[in-house]
Formats: C-alpha cells, structure tokens, sequence
C-alpha cells in the first residue's frame, strides 16, 4: 500500500500519456507532479525534523536486497514510479538534517533547491547564449560579483563541476601562460621538467592535476605544513630552489585556504612574496574556505592577500550551502580561458551569429556541454542578499567557536587536536570512561584512533549524528565535525557532544 | 501585477521562515513549492504546447536591460523570488519543444525531469556508499546493463560530467594500462613521443585531451574520413606507420559513433584490426550515437564489433533523452578506473569502515565529488522499459528518414549534404527561389552558405523554429538537424520544412 496514492486511473498510466509525449496530457502531469511535489516536501519537513533520524542505516546486500532496481523489458506505470521516488528517499541518507556534520556539504537550502527544480524543467546547456540566454546573463553578474569580492577589476571565471577540475582549469591557465607552445607540441617542448607545490595537508586533486596533466605526481612537490596545518613559507621557497638547482623549472604554486581535514589557511602574503620572487603562479583553492571572503569578522587574517592570486577557486556548495554543485574558478588575467583551452568547434561557436559571440562560453572550457549550475546560486543569492550571506559565515563560525568552548569545558571527554581551529572543521577525540585517566599522548591517540570506527559505526546504526573521522599524517584517526548547515543551532552542538558521551562512554 | 500570486503574508515572507531555517515553516513551505510547481508545469506545458513559440529572442545588451539579475545588500521576499522564477522561464529558449531541432540533446523527458527534481531534493554526493546508498547500487545496476548492451561481462563504468570529460577518463586509463609509471614520472619518463589518432570529423574533446594531458594537438592526429564522414581505416594504418618510423609511439584510437555534425560511424571492426596489430588502445566515442544500442534495427553495422573496444563513451542526455547531464565511460577492464585515478584520500575512503568499501566509488574519479546523475536515468528507465528506449530510437530514427524522403520529394528547395544519413543528423541546404535554377556546384554552395546565419537569424527573431547550421572541412555553412526529442512527429517535421520556405525563400 502506497503512502502517495494516485487516483487508481492515474496511477495505471505510463509517461506516454503525460506532456510532452502526449499533448493532451496536461491534467494527468499535474496530478503527477503535484504528488510528487508532495513526496519531495515531506522529505524536507523530515529532513528538518530533529525528531527524525539522520539516515537509517543498511548494509549494502541488505540494502540491495530490500530495493526493487530491476530495469525491466516493459513500462512501470506512474503509481509504481511515485512509489520508488519515495522508497528511495526513505532510504537515502539526510544531508539536510541539522545533525548531519560528515561532509563539507551539508544542509539543504530551500531555495537553491527551488533553483535547482527550475533548472531540471530548463534542462538546457551552458555553451552559448543562443540556447541560455538568461543563464548566461545570470553567470556574468554573480562571477563578477565574486571577483569583486575576491578583489579584483576584470578577469575571467567558468563554472566547473567541482573544486577539483576548477583546480585543474587553474593549473591549465598557468601552464599555457608560461609555456604557450605546450597546447600544440605538448610538455616534451618544454625546456625541462615543470614542477608544482602545494602544502602536505592540500586537497587530493592538486596531486591528481599532476598526474592527469603529464606531470607525474613525483613533481607535485608537498611542502611541509606547520602544526596547525599551514604551509611554512620558508620550506616552500628551500624547496623551489632544491628543484632549481636540479634544472627543473617551478611554475605553479597552490595555496589552500581552507584545508579539507584541519581547515587550515596558508599564509597568502609570504606565499606571494615568493611566487613573484621565482616567478610562479599563484592559485588558491578556497573551495572550502572560500565562503569566509563574505565576512569581516573572518575574512582578515585568512584571506589578506588573496588579491594578489592570479586564479581562485571557491565553491558556493560548500560554506555557502547552494545544492551541489556549484563550484568556481576565477582568473585575474581576462582572456586566458580562452586561449588556453579553445579549441575552435565550427559547429557551436560560430562567428557569424545574429549576436554578439563573445557570450558564448563553450570554447573557455574543455567540457564543451556544462551543466546549469549559476540558477541555484543566483536565486539563492538574491533570497539572502550579501548581508544574509554574511551572516551565515558569522553564524556557521560562531557555532564552531561554540562547539570548541563546550568542549574544553569537558576535557575529560573530548580531546582538541588543534585548540584554536581557523575553520568550521573541529578536529578531535572523543573519550571514553575507562581511557580519562591515561595521560594524552602516542599510547592514548593509538587507542583512541581505534575506536573511531566503532564509534562511527555505532552513530550510523543509531542514526542519530553523522561524523566523519580520518587519520592524517601526523595522527591515528580522529573526528573531524564540520557545521556548514545553516539551519544548525546550538542546541544541536550540544545534541551532538551528548550523543558522542552516550554512544561512546563505555568503549 | 505577478502572474503567480502568494497569499500576501506568505509573499511578504523571506527564505528564513521556511524550512529548514525556520522548522516550523512546513506550511509556508508547502504553499512556496507548491506555487513554484505550477509555474514549471505551465513551463512543461508551454513547451509541449505547438501554438507557443520555441523562443523570444532579445539580443544579450537588450535582455540585460530587461532583466532585474542584481545582487543586493537585502534579502527579496519569496513573491519576488517566484516572480524571478517566472521571467527567467518566459526568457529562456525551449529546448523541449517539438520544434526546437538545434542541439544533440532536445526534449524534456518528464519523468527523468521528476527524477531530478528528486536528485536535487536529496543533495547529495556520490564519492561514497555512506551518504548515498541507494543512489550508489542504481549506478551499479544501470552501469551493469549497459556494459552488457555494449556486449561485456564484467567492467568498470562511472559516470562523468559530460562527454569530454568521459573521453579524458578514457585516455587517462589508456596511458596508465600502456605506461604505469607515468602517473608519479610522467611523461618524460615514456621512451618517445606518444601519439593518438581520430578522425577528422571527431568531436574536439579528443584533441583537447591531447592539450590537457601534455601530449600537444600536434601528437593527435586527424585520420581523413571519406565522402560520409567516416574514418578511412587504411589512412589510420598508414599514419600509425609513419609515425612509428618516426620513433614515436602510436597507444590510443578514437573512433566515433555518431559525429557530431554529420552522424557517422566510424567502421569498429576494422579500426580494432588495425588497433591489435600496433597494440593501440581502442576508445570509442558514442557519446552521440550511443543510444542506437538499444535498437536491434538500427545497432547494425553502425556498432558491429563495438565489444572489442577497450572504453566506450556513452551519453544517455543526447539520443536516450534523459535530462542534462547524464553521460558514462565504461571500460572492459576492471580495475584499471581504480588504479589510473586512485590518490587515496585518507579522509574519505578509509578502510576501516563499517561497510564493504569498495562500494566507495570517489577514488575512481579525477574529481573527488561527484553530482548524483544516476537517479534520473534510472527512472527514466524504469519508466520505459527496455522496450521504451527500443521504440524511442526507432521513433527518432524513423522521423530523420521521413524528413529526409521528403526533402528529396522537394529537390529544388532542399539540398541533402548527405543522401543517406547514418544518424538524426540531416544535413542539408535551403535553395531560396532565386538560386533554384542554378546548377549545385561550389559556387552555388558559397552562396547559400552566406545564406545560413540570416536564415537562422530570421527562425530566431521568428521564434517557431530552431535549427544549427556551420561549415565542416570541405563546406561553407550548411544546416544541421537534429531530432532527438520523443515528442517530435512527422506534423513537426513538415512544419519544419514549411518553415524553412516560408522564412527563406526570398533570400
């Protein structure tokens, strides 16, 4: 028995007898629509509902074995379609749910979500202005918005599918900048090996640049990082002239604001300084921290500097809480997408159009089709305004300076691996009764490093919070929670360090 | 005066009093998205509606000005924010409409639109089994089946943010299998210069592969294709063989299913011939053709022997209908996506987790998260069955053979490029009255290639109908039709080729 009934005349029909295939189909589509309308909705006020679980865990040959997935020869009929939006929902893990700080992506906003419907029922392509037009409009005056923001007059900017091929763009515009000859004649032209830097505690994805690009990862160069997890200046510049003293050739240098484990910020200034010194590039991955660029109370120590990059990427679906996803990169120089990655598609970009071509955006970028991500964003955006944006980042940070205070108030139960965290990452342990007496060191973090996973897997059966844990390279496992979920308070900090106390007190 | 009227308490209201932000906003959430849900099924029903124009053109400068796109210090109330919705949709071109034949991808599926409406619901990503459990077992379900409709048992897929980005993955997989060492050495550490070869009619994505990943344009090189836009296989041996006598290293092929502008298909047997013998790498890109697969009428000869491929692009948001974007790389090895890509992200892919990891897919990718495109495919499946997605191609594909025995009953006014397309792609002239009595030659084609955009310009500025037109190696500008959208009929194809004459003929 279903929870969403169709009319049973209704439910019996297929999509042929709905719009488009079927002209006349327009009462039926509603019928449809509205139900299922009704179907998302409850999803969110349960993804809202702080009575309601976080997910409700199955193991995935239970979970397999419960689902109907099967690809049949024939049709289901639209009651049966209905019935599997809802299973699916029912099964699907809450990221909306003000208890859920696993990911850098939490929470659900109403209305980039809205956004994103009228995306679907858009459903049209990103490359020209002739098949997007408001889009594209919508795309100028948010990335330049963002420029502005970052600091800058002119430039360039391309929305990407994720922080990690917004670096890729990145490394992609350095390259060409400097070795303009590499796009026909490739790296063997070069006058010897490129190579990359980037602090140990960086994203996975800058290493991933290297490989993809031909580099190899043995020349993404990994400068150590301080005990807070920044870059040391003085070890990148000691390791950009070790290279050079090998012959090799420096270009490119990734700072990260925001790093994805301990929510670090390099120090953007002393970078810079020494960027322009051996002449290398200078891009910025804020896809995490990026978000603190629209608060004044954060922005300063983090971002001081920041003008001084030559790229940035910064991903709205992370602080920012816009629907995955929606992630950027911006350039300083204007006219350097272009050139780098065109490839001069006849069939698309055609200079004789009705209008002015330079709107079209398919030849800055190596997708050629690209996804709407700027509706979500933009809708969500004038529903908060810059001032609203603001006080998400003050809100989300002040939550996390919350959680930090709660926790040195009960030292015996959880342990800071960084007393003063930069971002909303709160790195630390949890410990159980029979380990507060054991003073703090290698013999206790090797323990406590263990019972993460149980812990972990213990909250997933429950339910009730969800956080992740990682080792790094300096420390067995340890919980990594993340507030990037505007609709998070403090009473759910304080839910979630019980829920911690009451899971975990006797492991 | 809004087309889309909220009771004025709830109009006056902003984002923070609806859900999630404000938890008891469940009602005023409900009237929000359900007055939202009426402004995008009269958009569905405007777009299926053959009264309603395809688009109304503004040139960029006129739209802008007409347009209230700014970002504000201050929140807009959610009547504002429907009132936007509204307006974006009235200006934005409807590429659903059965008369909208100017991209790969037309139409506006319902059901994969509802399937995304859901997908952007839940938010969620898809680097692990954790946050997306059921989405994760659809991608192995649906993935699985199509590996064994390209003829495979066994494999690795995954599903990328479009067709160039599934090619990348494709040559990424070549270069790791031929030559492991170079993802920590990269490509210096290769003894010569590698070298890749596609036609002259392929879509660009591949030449941009080689820029992206060191190689140069200049190391991809174009195989002529005959007068039907197909790779001539003893021209890709012959330049395999010179460059070989080069000292340079021939590793990867690409032969496309469904070229972007004519619709060819490359010969697969006796390109995989020559692939074995000089030990290349066999990709094919049906990221257009793809969905031809499905039908026993039309697989054959156009995919005969597609299962000796090693990777096989495929994109389900072109010919299959599903919504943007939806495109998959599927590889006959399994493992290799794994040990190409694998950068071993501590923090999110830890083996000590409660599950089975290798459910965890974020590894496989270049690009850490992933947007959930599974879920729309699935339900579109679902919702049509094997047989669906049969009837569907034999539908597009008997309407292109329709348009083109019409055109041929209508030699004066329509000249075919191609007699017998392979595809949807028609390519053809329009002859305004004046040029009719003029022999086809070269001269006449640089005339009615100067033709094209004023055509195109008028179907713009008319809005009843939108076709592409460009000009390819050994032409001027011609058009290009595509039928791609289910909803399209033989009514709209002779409206089409009315139109045509109607708009054109004094010219």
């Amino acid at each position: 028995m279903s929870d969403y009934k169709l009319p049973a005349n209704v439910g019996k029909l297929h999509f042929k007898d709905l719009l488009p295939v079927n002209p006349n189909g327009e009462e039926n589509t509603r019928i449809f629509l509205s139900k299922l309308n009704e179907i998302l909705t409850d999803f969110v006020r349960d993804t809202s509902d702080r009575n309601e679980k976080v997910l409700h865990f199955k193991f995935p040959e239970d979970m397999r074995a419960s689902l109907d997935l099967d690809l049949a020869d024939g049709p289901v009929d639209l009651q049966q379609l209905l019935d599997d939006c809802h299973v699916t929902l029912k099964n699907q893990v809450k990221t909306g749910h003000p208890r859920f700080f696993n990911q850098l992506s939490c929470g659900l906003d109403l209305i980039s979500m809205a956004g994103e419907w009228l995306t679907a029922t858009a459903n049209t392509n990103m490359f020209t202005y002739e098949i997007a037009p408001v889009f594209i409009l919508m795309e100028y005056v948010v990335l330049e918005r963002m420029r502005q923001i970052i600091g800058w007059k002119g430039g360039d900017s391309i929305l990407a599918p994720g922080g990690s091929v917004s670096n890729l763009y990145a490394f992609l515009a350095a390259r060409h900048k400097m070795f303009p000859q590499y796009k026909e004649k490739g790296l063997t032209s070069v006058p010897g090996q490129l190579v990359m830097f980037t602090s140990d505690q960086c994203h996975y994805s800058v290493k991933s640049c290297a490989s993809v690009c031909g580099l190899g990862t043995d020349n993404c160069v990994e400068v150590p990082s301080d005990e807070r997890g920044r870059m040391i200046p003085s070890e990148l510049e000691r390791l950009i002239v070790e290279r050079k003293s090998k012959g090799h050739i420096p270009f490119f240098v990734n700072a990260t604001s925001g790093t994805t484990v301990l929510g670090a910020f390099d120090p953007i200034n002393d970078i810079a300084d020494i960027c322009e010194k051996y002449n290398c590039w200078l891009h910025i991955d804020a896809a995490w921290g990026g978000g603190l660029l629209l608060s004044k109370k954060y922005r300063h120590p983090r971002f001081t500097g920041v003008e001084r990059a030559d790229s940035v990427t910064w991903n709205p679906h992370k602080l920012m809480g816009a629907l995955l996803q929606c992630s950027t990169i911006h350039f300083k120089d204007e006219g350097l997408l272009l050139s780098c990655n065109q490839m001069s598609a006849d069939y698309l970009f055609m200079p004789d159009k009705l209008y002015d071509v330079s709107y079209d955006t398919g030849d800055k970028v190596i997708q050629c089709g690209r996804h709407n991500d700027i509706f979500k964003l933009w809708l969500q955006w004038r529903s908060k305004g810059n001032d609203g944006f603001e006080t998400l980042m003050d809100h989300l940070m002040g939550l996390s300076e919350y959680m930090v205070e709660r926790m040195k108030q009960m030292p015996d139960k959880f342990y800071l691996c960084l007393p003063e965290p930069e971002c909303v990452n709160v790195s630390f342990w949890y410990i159980p009764t029979r380990l507060r007496n054991m003073p703090h060191g290698p013999e206790r973090e090797q323990i406590l490093g263990k019972i993460c996973p149980i812990l972990k897997g213990r909250m997933m059966q429950e339910g009730t919070i969800m956080v992740g844990y990682q080792p790094d390279d300096r420390r067995p496992n340890f919980f990594r929670n993340i507030i990037s979920n505007g609709a998070c308070r403090k009473e759910d900090v304080d839910f979630l360090l019980a829920e911690f106390d009451r899971l975990g007190h006797d492991l």
